[in-house]
């Protein structure tokens, strides 16, 4: 899947039980004024003492330096090189409000905006129009026919939506409509090769329509299409480690990042406490799980420090639980860092913790970044993460004779 | 010969002289009760105080997770890449019992095996039967005349031998004829392409005449045939880094391969202290020496911690009279880590010291995993040390201009 071709000859299945806790955004960074990050400040005494007894390091998502959105942070996670297996924007999108895609597929991300009588862009988010606004709007242009084209428009929020081609010979090659600035009206969509002509008449089809549709409005008078992107090819998951994997997420995005992997989706609820739950409940059915957690990033996303570190110690009261289950190996892990201080992703090194009878007398005092950065693991990029997974787990054979 | 196409242009041959000292198996792993490796458990004072002097860091023989076989393991420590230079498993057995290859050459690793009267598996290895038992059969499957080919059969030990096969237009693109299971006759060795025919009936040629001479028997009344396979053709290691090196090798499987990378092997006796007088006699005569220690490496894969402990320490006590020599580079390096714990390969990272004039004040306090981790030299792919080498020995010039 990644840089080691030979992965497939020495991968054998066995009995052993991985988990792999992604920490959504779990890496931080120091705080301004106390020097200590979230992570160091948060009194997370099970992860503290799981680290004392395991392989501890730190991951690099993509390289240092380069934020990584979702996709790159998660697909790096499962071993897929992630700059060479893309997820579209509008594919995320529709991945993260749970729409079934199909292999040829193209989503876009849509957005309402607001032109003037020139059809000129005056506001390129529709004074970011409320979902209670919208849902009637996307309702109504749900029902445009484009001839040949099963096309549907898929409410996110506020001002946005996604847009769905699905027919015969449709492809993600064609430009985006947002101009980028004001004052100039949106783009045309257009083929960037003769294959993609059908799609960018499909695309052109539903905007002329919805401006026929929504002209007469004082704002929300218009739609953009932007990332135009189908389902990538990627290698199966299962069949390139020879697992039976199954993901646990109680959020959209992550189950169809899962899924885009091959790895088979449990259904769970609404929180972290709901996918336990759901572990446990399923653990003997699968020797490889994916468990999702999102309130850590979520809390950095809105740069709120102490958050994050409530929602680091609500995490940390989990692992107990995750541990009575006794699994071959567990991997604490993170997507990407959301450091507070940025109050979105970032680019730093994202703690890792691999747990496995192995791994007894190796550990480190202290599950956070200054800490790991002495672990034995080392720095190692996350595309390297499953390899150690399955090495601890007694899954994969010598290399070579 | 690894990702740095431009080493040629900046090697430049000196009077310097570089040890490469490869203690197999060097690295380990704690030991679950104690928190402690062999290599920090063990008394080698004069390992500690080398290291207090030199560059130290952590080498990664193939990737963070991937356990090396010895092949890979020592391509690496060479520069070779070991996901691009692959030695068959018939090579590196034929190595092992010092038979000389050349080019063209088809190793197989053979074994006696035992099957009921409707030619079904029954025992894969024949009871395990002995040498003593064996080395008879071997004789007989010797006289088999395969024509147009020049087969022979070597003993290798217990119930495996080595077929070899000589002759024009050979290759190694067939199949093995185990088939892994009990209850199925042997398989037929099958050409993967139309060139490898003659390779196969030359194999099924052999097979059937074993099954007429053996088939009276009781047991070892079979043979099997796996990892057909020949020289990989590697750059070669003097030419490329412009040296005139040697091997000082007790074992024949290491000889074997510093004889593939295109090293002159010295013979020498059947321990390290004859390696290390063979090193002495011939250290005029050479500008990079390969010597190799094996005994932490079985002791590892012995699984027995105070026996590897002891290997160290018994390792230890020559660092002086190697020093004594007064190489300008001396390396102490190892193909892989064998921890105890593990009673095998391992993937875990391998302690690396590179001692030379210029590392006077570079040290770290001792020469283990936890104190090279801390090293100038930090992590590194085991494929890099060569650079290093060369460097200290002053070797190497500047890079571009």
């Amino acid at each position: 899947m990644i840089d080691f071709p030979h992965i497939a000859d020495i991968c054998q299945p066995t009995a052993s039980k991985v988990i792999m806790l992604v920490a959504d955004g779990l890496g931080g960074a120091p705080h301004p004024e106390t020097g200590k990050s979230e992570l160091e400040v948060a009194k997370t005494p099970n992860l503290d003492k799981l680290a004392s007894r395991s392989a501890c390091g730190l991951t690099t998502p993509v390289l240092p330096g380069i934020t990584p959105g979702s996709g790159p942070g998660h697909l790096s996670l499962f071993g897929y090189d992630p700059v060479k297996y893309i997820i579209g924007r509008g594919v995320l999108e529709a991945l993260g409000i749970d729409i079934e895609l199909s292999d040829g597929d193209v989503a876009a991300r849509g957005n309402f905006c607001t032109v003037d009588s020139e059809g000129k862009l005056v506001d390129r988010r529709a004074g970011r129009i409320s979902s209670l606004e919208s849902i009637p709007l996307c309702e109504q242009l749900n029902q445009i026919d484009v001839p040949g084209i099963d096309m549907s428009i898929f409410p996110v929020q506020d001002y946005r939506f996604v847009a769905l081609f699905r027919g015969q010979g449709l492809t993600e090659s064609v430009t985006e409509t947002d101009p980028q600035i004001l004052g100039v009206p949106p783009r045309h969509v257009e083929a960037l090769n003769p294959a993609a002509e059908k799609t960018a008449a499909a695309a052109n089809a539903l905007i002329e329509r919805a401006m026929e549709m929504l002209g007469k409005r004082e704002k929300a008078n218009m739609v953009m299409l932007r990332g135009f992107s189908q389902l990538p090819k990627l290698p199966s998951f299962g069949e390139s480690y020879r697992l039976n994997p199954a993901a646990i997420a109680a959020y959209p995005m992550y189950r169809g990042l899962a899924k885009v992997a091959g790895m088979k989706v449990i259904p769970t609820g609404h929180n972290f406490q709901a996918e336990v739950d759901t572990l446990r409940q399923n653990f003997q059915e699968h020797d490889f799980f994916y468990l999702h957690y999102k309130p850590a990033d979520a809390a950095g996303e809105d740069g709120d420090f102490d958050a994050k570190v409530q929602a680091l110690e609500a995490l940390d009261k989990f692992i107990p639980s995750i541990l009575d289950l006794n699994p071959d190996t567990l991997v604490v892990a993170g997507d990407h860092a959301t450091p507070s201080i940025l109050a979105g992703h970032g680019w730093q090194p994202v703690p890792l913790l691999i747990h496995s009878k192995l791994t007894l007398g190796e550990g480190v005092e202290a599950f956070h970044e200054r800490a790991c950065a002495n672990g034995s693991i080392g720095r190692i990029p996350a595309t390297q993460i499953m390899f150690l997974a399955l090495a601890h787990a007694g899954k994969l054979i010598k290399f070579g004779p």
